[in-house]
């Protein structure tokens, strides 16, 4: 989809006057302050030698943390996971942080009706929209300290660095906090940035109600709260209308933990992501019969959890097939007792692949075979297990856009020259993510893309998910390099 | 377990005198009342001709199952199953009904300290315990109106029968409600039997939680109770203690529904319960870890869920192999979210088999190739899944008493003499039980047998479980007769 705001053939002459400085990038930014230095008069040099503060990125990082903590896995003072729940009260608490931190380094911040909290640090035209880095504060509810967090704190510290040198962007530099992102309390993944790219309709979204199994977190109320209900109650349900029309972007860059293991494996230190994956989330029904375990005979049974046990098998075996993945998150088992074979099991099938048309492929196969598997579960009493697909959404394989994905490979190979080995470039690599992020949404209006940092094991969505302070380091100096230069390729 | 309280060596010479009445078997014994007719002095002809009440009986069966309807499956006042769940309100109601019906039938009423409720119409000797007849008012949370109900509303309708016709007893005859037989509230089945035949410790009892998947039925309380609280918010935690000392009883009979396809696809109208299968349940963790599911390969996964999946199949194979059964019917899924894998799964496991051993045999061979599949699950990361088994209850074959078996035996063939088929004795079989009941626990202390009926389709623990209202008769017409039966076999 073509990017309303992208402002790439603004005219020169629209920029304002601006004095030149000299500058020197063997300095340390961050600890001292330039007055007036502008993006466009940098030199490649300068721009290479840009660099994010480590300490004070993992300190505000783990500060953030406080707000939510999860399972402890290590004696350390942060070895702890997260539990912080879309629109809970940790989150509630880290948004006010978050905004009251912004408000400090002089950002302007603005709340939507989905909750997102943009906040913008001026450049030196106010007619244009702002280049925004973004990500999601809150976790899964076993998660770690790195996924989405890392993106945020990562933008606060680019503004961190840009105030202490006194830099002056053309456009704002924006930082944008995404509203349940995880899907985990919400079942929707990415569903602010969603109603943002008027790709999801707010009443849906506003509607969508927090999913029962985790309810009994104490993060939600014993009655399932809906979305709206949840802004409202913890005061995030902003009046600006939730659409790029009315918080436009120049483009959307994004800095993430890999959550597999290609970098870490490699020994790798940056993947420039250049698309997404497909995937798709169905909510499947299986209705079979509930009866007696102890006075049934298998071959009178319609046992709803036997037909779904081999359905979860063959989806492993027909997504490897296809070099695709299938999983399933959520069981539900009814009515859910000891000696009563159950009549009726619902679970989710999150579905993914390299291109939107093998999703497709794994998807029909298996509606093909559930359909088989059910109907041979109960046909010896001529009442045979059925099967029900709904799908819960859709998302196609996404390729970030060129300009974007430049800034990035360039920063990249920028911040890793300092490397102690021969070939630095071998430090970088471009790669796809399996996981859907908020870029993929905002790469239906505006130029984006994304930068991965690796992660222990590859592990993510676990309260043990980690990454070194060197690492996100990395990541927020080639995030910060990313936004100079998109910044240049914008007005100069 | 030898029998404390079988008085069959009882000299006669404790037999009161008492009054020689004539007695027409050709009457219809409910329509009219005859003074002090006593077991001991009727004829095999008289006592084959005794017949409960079948209209009677259907219309106090259904006015129970006012309390506790369940779910509506046609069109009829009565089509709808039941959710009865132990010690609810509607179990403290139809409990209510059943003590008042009890007593203004003349008998003494007396509550354990498990809420068991035995009433007692008192025989001519007030020296020894009486004959009782047993089962269930609890329900599945979709269960339907016979498993249970009919063995007390049986009982109900042998003591209005005994009391219309002046039939008078040597010993007394009771009827027992058993709390919690079912498991599905509380999870270990028969368990207040057990608790009676001193097999299952009553603190064990007392503290054991309703299971949380129960829980959000109307008749749970948000939090979960235990059965002693559960006991005391209903006022039927009695101040008797729970043992087969406290409340003796001579035999033990109980009219239930097949629950089976054998007698309903035999055409058959009676089984005599000869046994009861072998059963074991246990709860089984599966751990393994969180991942994303989007960015971890298979080979990179220990999912628990789809290692659970494939120990839910190969229980079937490793069952089936052995003429035994396997079932899961709780699933609990950790963290539970759409993309996450899951990285704790437990689910509850029963195994049941003709024989002790065999149940033993399949346990064994399970625990090897469970260990198996979590070893592979996760291998690939050095970091497998692995799997803990707890043992939740544990019922060895049981063999019922010969002396029971006998009465029930020739009760059953009186009764089915009057069907228009040439060998009436065909439409009676010896048969054994899959389910538990809790003539298992009193089988441990005292003689007992058991009475089958055929049900619909042979479904129960579904709200479409049916019998006609004739078989019901026929039960109770049975262990009506076996009760007299009994009776003469101890004192005659």
């Amino acid at each position: 989809m073509a990017c309303s705001y992208f402002l790439r053939t603004l005219p020169r002459t629209c920029l304002q006057s601006a004095k030149p400085i000299l500058f020197n990038p063997a300095r340390t930014f961050s600890s001292s302050r330039i007055q007036a230095m502008l993006t466009t008069e940098l030199s490649e040099t300068e721009i290479s030698a840009l660099r994010a503060n480590k300490e004070r990125l993992a300190s505000d990082l783990h500060h953030s943390c406080q707000w939510g903590s999860g399972i402890r896995w290590g004696d350390g003072p942060t070895d702890t996971g997260m539990q912080r729940l879309a629109l809970s009260e940790d989150d509630k608490s880290v948004r006010d942080w978050f905004i009251q931190t912004m408000k400090d380094l002089k950002c302007k911040v603005t709340v939507d009706e989905m909750g997102n909290i943009f906040a913008v640090r001026p450049g030196r035209r106010a007619d244009v929209p702002a280049t925004f880095i973004g990500s999601h504060l809150d976790t899964q509810p076993t998660g770690g300290r790195y996924d989405g967090i890392l993106g945020v704190l990562a933008g606060i510290e680019v503004i961190k660095t840009m105030n202490d040198m006194g830099l002056e962007t053309e456009g704002g530099v924006g930082v944008v906090d995404w509203t349940n992102e995880e899907g985990a309390r919400f079942p929707m993944s990415m569903i602010s940035s969603g109603v943002w790219a008027e790709c999801i309709p707010l009443a849906r979204a506003h509607n969508l109600k927090e999913v029962p199994t985790v309810a009994s977190l104490p993060t939600a109320a014993s009655a399932p709260e809906t979305m709206k209900s949840a802004l409202q109650k913890i005061g995030y349900l902003g009046d600006i209308p939730c659409s790029y029309k009315s918080t436009p972007m120049a483009a959307h860059f994004e800095v993430h933990i890999e959550q597999g293991p290609y970098l870490v494996s490699a020994n790798q230190r940056v993947g420039v992501v250049t698309a997404v994956q497909a995937y798709r989330w169905f909510r499947l029904n299986v209705i079979g019969r509930d009866t007696h375990t102890g006075t049934t005979a298998f071959e009178h049974r319609a046992d709803a959890l036997y037909a779904f046990a081999q359905m979860m098998v063959r989806a492993r075996e027909v997504a490897a097939s296809k070099g695709c993945l299938a999983s399933v998150g959520i069981v539900e088992v009814k009515p859910g007792s000891v000696n009563t074979v159950p009549g009726e099991v619902s679970f989710s099938l999150d579905i993914r692949g390299p291109e939107t048309k093998l999703v497709t492929e794994v998807e029909k196969e298996l509606r093909t075979d559930f359909d088989a598997i059910a109907a041979t579960e109960g046909a010896g009493i001529g009442k045979p297990c059925r099967v029900e697909w709904t799908l819960d959404f859709d998302s196609p394989a996404v390729k970030f856009h060129e300009d974007c994905i430049d800034c990035v490979q360039q920063s990249a190979q920028a911040v890793v020259a300092d490397a102690s080995v021969a070939d630095t470039k071998s430090l970088v690599r471009t790669i796809m993510s399996g996981a859907g992020h908020d870029s993929v949404f905002t790469s239906k209006r505006v130029p984006t893309s994304m930068i991965f940092i690796p992660c222990k094991d590859g592990l993510s969505h676990h309260p043990e998910e980690f990454s070194t302070a060197d690492d996100c380091a990395t990541g927020a100096s080639v995030i910060l390099q990313a936004v100079v230069r998109y910044d240049r390729k914008r007005f100069l």
